[in-house]
């Protein structure tokens, strides 16, 4: 048995089957995939890594079935390993490559912790336990770690949560995670909480442009998906430094030094995917690497997922808590699309757009 | 000037004129008031006193005007003294007498601490003052040290919001204080705090039970409204327990040891005012002080005072943010009222109540 | 089993027999026994009670026993009643009544809460208990629950200790609570943190002003020991303020309205008992009440009972720590005497204390 | 004027010409120099850099000189840039390559940087603020600062100190900085907190470790002062991963996978520099860099230049606290030496070893 020091949760416990996973490169490697990717240039503090993140994940996932001694002990170990298949900075470049969730199945099955996870599991079941509730549903160890800690890191007031009051009142029952009574309210903070570091932290306009700029960079370059999916973010920026292309180098020199795009439109009017493509067309015709589009897909809050055990049976939390209802239905309030570009071309950029999509605003 | 330790602000510093106004009996008497009440009966921890909250709100008043010069010092000193007329265990006996506001204001024109005031200000003047945006809004100094250091000393996780955000995008402009768009999502999660310190904390049942005995014990001993006034809690626990009537002393002895009366009903259902007061005759002519009927006024979220300066003008804060617009819609969801008797005839009261209130579910 | 909010730490599990014993008016008292007795006065946030306290000793103590199985669990609920005979303002009157513990045996042997004691444990075997290790050693949860929490609620940043590390590091053995060597740096820094809080708080002039004037009152009004062992603070401050001696009324007045008495006199130079007595005589002669001389024992910083286990045996921590070797022998370092007076007769007490005591530079 | 979120500060204000400083590339290069080296290995939480460090201190600076207006704000901006010149993991590699405070200096002549600073001062002057006491004293916002974030970091809940105390009781008089009586405890805390943070934190065995198997690693690289000055951690690791030697890819592999080497030797006996180097020569030239001789400068708590000013004129905060006199004394405690070895030649090693060195114990 380990005891690791961790300021959210005091000290996690890692038993000796934890350590056998841990000490492995594949699981040493998330030190080094931040927790909120590039969001640390515009809070300087969120230097968090996937590395504490999955470890304060494990220890919720272990106190919930501490409670419920039904679940299996499978599913508290997956939640250990469910980040593992993070590329560098995290979120940003998953839409250049297929999403985190498989290539952490890819590491399992073909790294040295697979080896690990073999001593106790077969393979097969294990990834099954990738997608218990207790590590992906709507209310479950995941989301309680990464809410409570990225607003530690960043020094969110907001984002807190009754954590203590939450696990001590999931119930697990016919296959889901459910919430007692006594938990509601600290389930709906949860997500409210969600919904209040969403427009802060996790969609700060900074870190999108910066992502937007590190994406673009790696397109550029091209580097296969054999390539990034096991790279830690100094392979990555080591890379992109060395490039052979002018236009790479440019990039991550930017990045390094803060030098970002601006923004020549922001805007929550969507004027559809197609219209969006075209002009990113003509931009990319026009201007290359100094002008990049970012249009995200919309956010979901459908909080499908979360039950509540009332005395008149099985409801939904939304059902249940009209504050998560309202979460539900303003769940696109705080998306945006943008257009950046360097400094030097806004100018241009903008009477350009303002051409190409006159409806704007 | 003096330092005065606060684990919510640091440090407040009073300068000469607070350290006058603090310096009278009528300010310390302050220190025997307790914020919150009974809820320490539920929360142990809550043992905080009117006299920290109003430094504290003077403390953030001052930092509100230190960003806008053109709020008249009058109305920080306001702020110090705005609570300085609530009665023991703070807004519980409410219902038996005036509002505290009124209170407040009689202490100033007949207290040593009047005598205070007019080295600087005219009393009118002065008076109007506690009026004023700074402490009375719907984003305020004293909503805002409120929410913070209750939930710190109930150890209520949520609740917690940046105040240092709001504070330096408070603008006071046309006699208005309104928020800057920088400041909404603070604003917003104030008021979300709100509502979520609201059901867990301020209408926690064992406070409501406790309250409506200490009410009606005080309603037995007929305290006149030229006593009460002035009384702190030292006062008026001493006055109940040393009471000639046993019925009194039975109920500050329960309070005392903890021993509450049971719910019998405690309901969302609204029967109208009308139905509930027949009940509470025909309960009192049958249990006298054995039961209590307790059906609070609704709670209001209205938040029309609360605005925020956009690109294209003034704007409501439910406007702007979709949030506190589901809360102003939510705003009776957490309302409730109940019946509430002496553990021996609950069972009595349970079937009387029954047959009187054949719609109660 | 009942859950209670704590900001210390976090929710405290009360097993059935816990509650049956809080559920008494004796422990129901401790609401109303100030933890830090006056410090309010310098310190206004300081407004815990013995009952929180009482709560987290016992909390504490039960994960130590946790750790250590062998551990009587009467031991464990001896730690929630330790505080039991607390008189109003905790320490402030024991150099008038006997020690607190008398008080807390003689709760047990003839409260109610005696009957909910002997339903699990003779009495004899039970008083026997509250010497335990646990509770009245160096090293044990009583200080380490006071120490937190006394910083917390006075917002003094130091104070903290890492109490989860410390816990885990208790090993109980051969009727002794040692430290593992894992745990000596915390359990040093428990003992920093008493030497920290003890001249900034524990020592605070303010604190001993108000003190000395409650113990005159309390001595003049002739309280005897009967009464005072049942009182809670508004007993006594009731009683005062009803007093039929005009110096107690002005006394407790002038502690409400935080009218203090000054230092005419306040060093660390000590002219030894004799003399100190002596002084006392002749300025009580001369000024009755008006003049308080407070000459408190020494501290005590012996830590005689601290033991660590390293390889070669058991050790005393200030064998093993220089730094806890320097605190047993700086234990003096921050006692004072003063002698205190009304602010009006300040300088004629100056000069006659000048008089009789000349040295006292 | 830019704000910036910061969970120690709360919000940190960066005015004109701080934003032109920080916008530079040579700052923005210590985001990517992490303040505490490896101890993340340890403590997986403790990723913060000198970036967040840097602003932290400038706050401090900038607040110190608020209260003591005839500072030169030359040193405020001084105390913004004084870890410039850290190498990558900050102090793990001095021991081959100059100090750091070297290179702060070059970067400042020959940087970006130097242009911006020179906008308002000549640089001869602005180099001579970088030993200013108001960040390279005893008690200055450096160590102020670092001590309260390398706590929040790692979990530590020491080294918590009252910074605001101490901010106000500095006071700028004859080119000192110096503590008022007020500050004297929260000055003698914050160096007790250093001391706590010594063996715990800045200390821990592991770091020193992966620090010795790092600083092998570089050396057998031999990459030159020339270089090494303006990389960071990327380009280090990157160099090292990429070497052309096995030793330095075995080692840095070791590093990332956190399989570091073993403890055959660890003690605070000190044989002397002599005999350490010859046992150095001669585990070199039997296992080459399969084994690590660290050997460490005792640690320096000198603490000569706190002064306070006392009503008898100057003293050392040394005469008036005799816990920072025990300080002074105990400065060698914690220090240690150590033999390290890759775990297959462990036994081998420690034979040889106990061969060399017979008076280990």
């Amino acid at each position: 048995m380990k005891l690791v020091h961790d300021p959210i949760h005091g000290h996690i416990e890692l038993d000796d089957f934890a350590v056998r996973l841990v000490d492995t490169p594949e699981f040493q490697r998330l030190r080094r995939i931040t927790q909120l990717g590039l969001a640390f240039l515009a809070y300087p503090s969120a230097r968090h890594t996937r590395f504490e993140h999955s470890l304060g994940t494990f220890h919720l996932a272990k106190k919930i079935a501490g409670y419920n001694p039904e679940i299996d002990d499978g599913a508290v170990y997956a939640a250990l390993l469910h980040d593992l298949g993070h590329y560098p900075f995290s979120h940003t470049l998953e839409t250049l490559y297929p999403r985190h969730e498989e290539n952490t199945k890819w590491f399992i099955r073909h790294g040295e912790i697979g080896d690990a996870v073999r001593e106790r599991y077969s393979l097969g079941e294990f990834l099954k336990f990738l997608k218990h509730p207790l590590v992906s549903g709507d209310i479950d160890a995941d989301r309680m770690d990464y809410l409570v800690r990225d607003a530690y890191y960043t020094g969110a007031a907001y984002g807190l949560v009754d954590l203590d009051r939450l696990v001590r009142n999931l119930l697990w029952k016919d296959g889901m995670l459910i919430v007692r009574e006594k938990g509601v309210i600290a389930a709906q903070n949860l997500l409210l909480a969600r919904s209040m570091m969403y427009p802060t932290v996790y969609q700060h306009h900074v870190s999108k442009i910066a992502g937007s700029m590190l994406t673009k960079a790696v397109e550029l370059e091209g580097i296969p998906f054999d390539e990034i999916r096991t790279m830690d973010e100094v392979d990555l920026i080591a890379r992109l430094r060395a490039s052979e292309r002018a236009e790479v180098r440019e990039l991550i020199a930017a990045i390094d030094s803060r030098r970002l795009y601006k923004r020549v439109l922001y805007t929550d009017k969507d004027p559809g995917e197609k219209a969006v493509d075209e002009l990113r067309r003509e931009l990319d015709a026009e201007f290359g690497h100094l002008v990049l589009v970012d249009y995200p897909p919309k956010p979901k809050f459908e909080e499908k997922n979360a039950f509540v055990r009332t005395e008149t049976g099985l409801k939904r939390l939304s059902e249940v808590s009209p504050l998560v209802r309202s979460l539900v239905e303003l769940k696109d309030t705080h998306w945006r699309w943008g257009v950046y570009a360097r400094a030097d071309v806004v100018e241009r950029v903008k009477a350009l757009v303002g051409k190409l999509l006159p409806l704007r605003d």
